[in-house]
Formats: C-alpha cells, structure tokens, sequence
C-alpha cells in the first residue's frame, strides 16, 4: 500500500532547506503562530516549499502546541437507518470547515455506551464542543459528560437545562402544509396526526388549526385522525379518510403519504383528483418518486446541522426561551 | 455552557496528588508507555483516582508522543442522500473502535474539491490510514493523495491500482434473488436491469443467468429488458412485464420494483398472486414497508464497512487478483 510518499513523509528540514531559511522559521510559517517576525519573503519561500515537496503539516502538533483543537465532535443517533442524520452531518461539516473546523463523526444507534464512548473520546481530543443531535425532533435529557464542554442540542432539546439547541420549526411547517391544501381551494381537509407523542405530533397540529383559523374555517377535531407514523398507518386510515367526505389529507409524513396512496388506490380514488394530499419531510428516495410525485415541506436537517455549528462557535445565538427553530419550506409537487 | 468542571478541567496533577504517586508516573500509566515500571499498586491507585476525579487524558498529547494517531480516516461521497453511507460509517465505527481506532469522517457529496480538502486534513491528522468509500458499488479513479498513506477502497474498485478493495458480491446476489423465485416454482422470470453501465449491471445479470442454468432453464435474452433504476422505470416497464407472460420479475434494486408495483397495480395484476416480484438492496424505508413487503436481497454496507477497516489494519486480506466480495443475504418477505 505504501507508495514512495508515505514510506518517506517530508520533513520540515527539507522544506527549510528548499527554501533557504531555519526549521523554527518554517514552523512558525505553517503553524501560523502569531507574533513570530518572518519577512514576506521568506514565509513566501516557505508556503512554496510546502507546495512543492508536499509537506504536510501536523495537525496534532499544532492543536496540542494552541492549547485546544480543531475538532467539533457530533454524536448523531442514527446514522445508518435514515438519510436524515446524513443531511445534519452535511449540513454541520460543511459549516465547520468554513470557519475551519474538522467534524468527528460518531454514531451511536441509540446504545448508551456507545454514547459514552463516543462523548469521551471527544472530551480526551480536546473538541471545540459537542453537536449531540438526534434524527428526530424529541426532549432528550442530555448526557452529562457533555457539560465538561461546550454543546448545542440538535434536533432535540433538553427541558430541564438551558442548553442552546436548533430545532425545525413544527408548528410554521404545519401551517405551511396545511395552506398548500386551502390554497388549492380545499376546505375540509383531514390530518392524519402520528400516535408518537412528540413535538411533531403538536407543534404540526397547532399549525394546522391556526392556518385553518387564519383562512376562516373552523377546526373540526372529528377530521383528525391518529395513526403510527409509517407507510402501515397510512394505509390502514383510507377507509376512514373516504367515510369522513374531505377533498384533501394532510399526512403527518411522506411514508404516511405513501401508504395512504395505497389505501386510496385500492378504493378507487385518484390523487388528486379525488383527494388531495400533502406531506411532511421531503423524504429522500420516497417524496420525490410516488406517483403523483408528492407535495410536501421539507425538514431542514441540512440547515440545523449548520445553524447548530454557527450557535457553538457563538457565530449565531438561539434564543434565551428556548430553541432556535429553522424554517421548514414547502416543496410543491403533484399530489394537490 | 461551562459546567464547574469545564472551566477548571481536571490536571494530571490533581491525579498525582490524589494518588500519591509523581506526575511522570500517572502520565506512564494513562499513556500506557511501554517499558515503564510501575508497581501494579501505584497502577490501581492511578486508575481510581483518574476515574473518581472524572480525569480526561489527552488523546492528543498521546498520538503526537506515539508518533501517530488513533484516526481512520473515511472519505464518503453521500452521507446526506441515502442510508447507505450511513451504513457503511457504522460497520467501520463499530470495527475501528474494537481496536482502539476513532473514525473521522468526511462528506464530500461528490465534490472533488471537498475530496482533496478532506483527504488533506486526514494526512495533516497523521490518520493510520483512509477509507475511500463509495455509496454504489462503481470503478473509481484513486486520488494521488491517498497514495500518502494507506488506503482501502470501499465499496469502489481502481482497475489501475492493486489497492485493496472491499465490494459486494453482486453476481452471489443476482443468483440468490433469482434462487429466491426459482425455489417458489417460477421458471419464466423476468430480469428488469439498470441502464447504467455498472458492476451491479453486469454481476446481477451474471447471477441471474448462472441460478437459471444451474436450474436447468435455458436463458432467454428478450426477458431481460432495461429501465433507469428508479421508481420511474420499474413503474414504465410494467406493461412489457405483462406482454412477456412471465410470473416473476427480479428488479435491479427495490425502487424500481416499488414502481413495478404500481404499474403491476394499474394493470390489475396482484403481488405476489399474479405475478411474483424480487429486488435488491434491502432499502431501509422501502423494501420492508411496500405492499405486500418486499422479498429482496440485502446490499451488506455495514459489513463492508467493517471489512474495509479490518483490511486497513491487516487483520482480513484482500485477495492479489481482485477485490474482496462481501455476501448479499436474501431476505424474504412476502412478494414471492
């Protein structure tokens, strides 16, 4: 595996060789300390020293020589079962590097240990802080080995401590899915809530009622229905859906949406033509691909993994009442 | 954000004090320094004090004293868009924690120059070697920088390079979905390939071909038809599934075979009454969900994660002729 390169890294001597100037010299250029006089000339010969021969530079070294490091951990819950913890990973990375920062990625699939392995091995690399992030939006109580640093709650929010955290915003997504239905000219219009009791669960309620209310109709509980929050409890509340008479379904999520187009397929009606229906989410690899390709709002898992990184490096700050709630948009398709 | 123990972390010192021995000494013991004599009782006071005074060592100080770090790099080219990457991430988490190693991970959703800045701040961390890993299986062009140290492609193969290589075994799994058919009493099967030049192209096919010889049926090329290896195409190529008289269909993967199902749907064939389907993936939020549940054959990420990193680590070889296959298992459900 070892090419001639690795067998043989450069050293710092040979780029303060190359270019003419002390080893001292040279550290002080690519560990960019500060106070270090270096003429421009000579930092000059070093950066191109460093290009030519390929040097690169130690950043163990030059983290444990500022006293801190370059590392913002992540503890995510659930890596390998949705896309969702990926987009935050994006989202996180992509804002950490901008400012210069390298994210240590750890998953933990909800074990506990794993947790809290993961939590010190962040602790002893001396992170910046913590992203402990969820791939759904709950209360957690958070750990408490990440009080030993500084941390941002991720698409979870701890109620008993006032830990910064970055949430979407469930009730404006709610309100924004709702009027995607009244703005098609529905009226009565069903939802179909999860049986999970979660921020989702009310946050999306209230969102409904209030576009309702903010569009004169009044908010008739009967046309809410509760179901388990999969493909399963969509299909099951067809039936239901076409006894209730309504024109329009706000699912509380796209795999929701999915099984309902099963159900209401096998009843012999046609989206939209018969109902209209809305999602939640923008689940990849499903929103985009039903047929009719689904009108939903998206959860923004890119933008809090960003905005989480902006509140820990104090770029960006959450609200002292409570979290920071990121805009969930609306992504029109054909299934209203 | 700063607990008590935050803004005054715990020093070696504290350590020192607590358990009466001399600082060199509690460094020996939380390095775990080779060659150095301490009394197996200073040893046990030294890891009680470090545990009851919640004492952090510095894995940092530690990798740059080692003269390397405990990081396996891995480079993922689309955290953010399917479950695979997660998947993978979570086999080699889960294998480079066994031996003491932590994983930093790096997104570069396709980007060649994310790729090259992720690949610099792995060499910069002195990584014991990257992961290159792909989220399809597919014939990839090395980076140079890789060369620097060790590597293992994951997921991808460089038919350039012998760099060792870690792929699912797609032609195993083509013949067991086929099998999977076969064994229900189907002898006319429809194979629906992807367009996209691929080893997954070319390896499903392969088995298909091989489960149908080995069962004695000869192979007949007008029953393998190709479709773009998304809902879109399984939905297109329903209506030639039912020209054809077959009774079962292997598809590419499980979104094409969702969009058979509703094509199948609109023809009024019944599944698996009517005509018997398979795919290939196992796709989290899919295949399990479909109605009826999918029987498929599961693309092995997480152990090809894990694999990858037993490889880096010379603890698994890779075979001099060519990748090492990982096993696709067949998952039935009830589409057959």
């Amino acid at each position: 595996m070892n090419a001639d390169r690795s067998a043989h890294p450069v050293t710092m001597r040979q780029v303060a060789d190359a270019a003419g100037v002390s080893i001292a010299t040279v550290s002080h250029v690519v560990n960019d300390k500060k106070g270090a006089r270096i003429g421009p000339g000579a930092r000059q010969r070093v950066l191109e020293a460093v290009r030519e021969l390929g040097y690169r530079p130690n950043a163990l070294a030059k983290n444990l020589s500022s006293g801190s490091s370059n590392f913002i951990g992540l503890v995510a819950d659930a890596i390998a079962t949705t896309p969702f913890a990926g987009q935050i990973i994006h989202g996180a990375q992509d804002e950490a590097w901008k400012h210069g920062y390298v994210l240590l990625v750890a998953n933990t699939e909800g074990d506990l240990d794993a947790e809290d392995a993961a939590i010190s091995m962040m602790l002893e690399h001396k992170v910046r802080g913590i992203l402990y992030s969820t791939w759904f939006h709950r209360s957690v109580v958070a750990p408490k080995a990440l009080k030993e640093t500084e941390y941002v709650l991720v698409d979870c929010f701890d109620e008993k401590t006032p830990a910064p955290a970055v949430v979407p915003d469930e009730r404006q997504g709610g309100r924004t899915a709702t009027r995607l239905l009244l703005d098609a000219g529905h009226t009565r219009i069903a939802f179909v809530n999860t049986t999970t009791p979660s921020p989702a669960q009310t946050g999306r309620l209230h969102g409904y009622r209030q576009a309702l209310h903010d569009a004169g109709i009044e908010y008739d509980p009967a046309l809410v229905l509760r179901e388990q929050p999969q493909q399963e409890g969509g299909y099951a509340v067809a039936e239901r859906i076409r006894a209730l008479g309504v024109t329009a379904v706000f699912c509380h999520n796209d795999r929701v949406a999915m099984g309902l187009y099963d159900g209401l397929r096998e009843l012999g009606l046609s989206i939209p033509h018969d109902i209209a229906v809305a999602g939640f989410d923008n689940q990849e690899v499903i929103a985009a691909h039903l047929r009719p390709p689904l009108s939903t709002v998206a959860l923004p898992h890119y933008e809090i993994g960003a905005a989480g990184v902006r509140v820990l490096l104090g770029l960006q700050s959450a609200p002292a009442e409570g979290p920071l709630l990121i805009s969930c948009p609306a992504v029109p398709r054909s299934s209203i």
